[in-house]
């Protein structure tokens, strides 16, 4: 057996952001695996023995071997199977900016996200709130000098940070059904709100984007269990 | 003038521990640089002009075009001057390994060792003293798993961890001090003892490494303006 035709399994679970960037990544490259949800709440074996540091997914499991952390798995999956399409850039400037992007995202706009819907108070929220507009308007700007007039910020196919970011929108738009806000609109972030249409609509990305109204049920039983104070 | 003859200049300050990682990332590729200091405290317009994000050393300019965060840099010199010694493992696994222990470095550990000189009381410095050394037990087994017997992280030569690592030693050494508690030993890490002094010996890294005593002046200084509480 090659390296490539070795088993390929991924510890996940279907609402989670950084799963679904693994999701997008094997179906980019036409990878079959088998997709083995955790419990919410509790943790299987397996994963604690494929990710003993973190204990978190994604894992991705490729013949006896683990790798952890979304964005690791994705650089892994581009460089193990590495028939085009490719999903890193491949000219080194424009790598180390698709890669300032997503890093960006994970640390500074994220969390905010992450936090909005269990704000202490109005103000806290409307902070979180405008920090995620903030962070939004930035990657407007980065999409237009990134994309060039493609559709996707990875030119005119689905890239790494086009992956990075996409993951998110289901949460977004979570976000903006409990706000009543629109966050990312033809007018504020119209190109945005094009490449949002645009990803959504990839093949690759299509049939593993969880849907807008499971996510919502799902978010409702979290904050049911650790509502907003 | 080809990509890798274009003019670099790394902006930058000497305590910085990631401006540590750039610098020894272009000495291992023998690339000339100009290297314009920060005054602490102060941010250059150039600083600001070329990471309007972050506003945060270590910046690459290489040519007209800035790279920021310094292991998107150590990838980014890396790739642009390609002639051996690499610095990324080229196996897609071991690469995944070196940059999931690098993250787990930056994001786990490095924010424990941030914090120790500053923390509140004997009982919160207690724990983030625990907490270095579970973290220098993790990167113990790491070490002896990922560098298979060989000196470095990197094997027979300095890798990507070596680097990412590495470039915290004369700050643990000053924790060290500080604390009169030995850190990294050849009882309790055995490994990383050793490989300390092989990585601190190398021709890469001795021209830049800051000695111990300087950075313990740098940081009494920097203690005398925010005393701990």
């Amino acid at each position: 057996m090659s390296k490539g035709e070795e088993e390929v399994k991924l510890l996940g679970a279907w609402p989670s952001p950084f799963v679904l960037r693994a999701r997008i990544a094997l179906n980019m490259k036409s990878v079959r695996y088998e997709f083995l949800q955790e419990t919410f709440g509790s943790k299987s074996q397996l994963l604690l023995q494929s990710n003993p540091v973190h204990k978190k997914i994604p894992v991705l499991i490729h013949g006896d071997k683990p790798v952890c952390e979304s964005l690791i798995i994705v650089e892994y999956i581009d460089q193990v199977w590495s028939s085009p399409p490719s999903i890193l850039p491949s000219h080194p400037y424009d790598r180390a900016v698709a890669r300032f992007w997503a890093a960006y995202l994970d640390e500074k706009w994220f969390p905010a996200m992450k936090s909005v819907q269990g704000a202490k108070g109005e103000e806290e929220r409307k902070a979180l709130m405008q920090q995620l507009e903030e962070g939004l308007a930035l990657m407007e700007s980065a999409y237009h000098s990134v994309s060039k007039g493609k559709p996707f910020f990875g030119g005119d196919r689905v890239g790494y940070l086009d992956i990075a970011f996409g993951c998110y929108l289901g949460w977004l738009r979570v976000i903006e059904s409990f706000s009543g806000l629109k966050l990312l609109d033809h007018a504020k972030t119209p190109g945005l709100a094009q490449w949002a249409q645009a990803f959504c609509a990839h093949d690759a990305v299509k049939p593993v984007m969880p849907e807008t109204d499971k996510l919502i049920e799902f978010a409702k039983v979290l904050m049911a269990k650790a509502p907003p104070k």
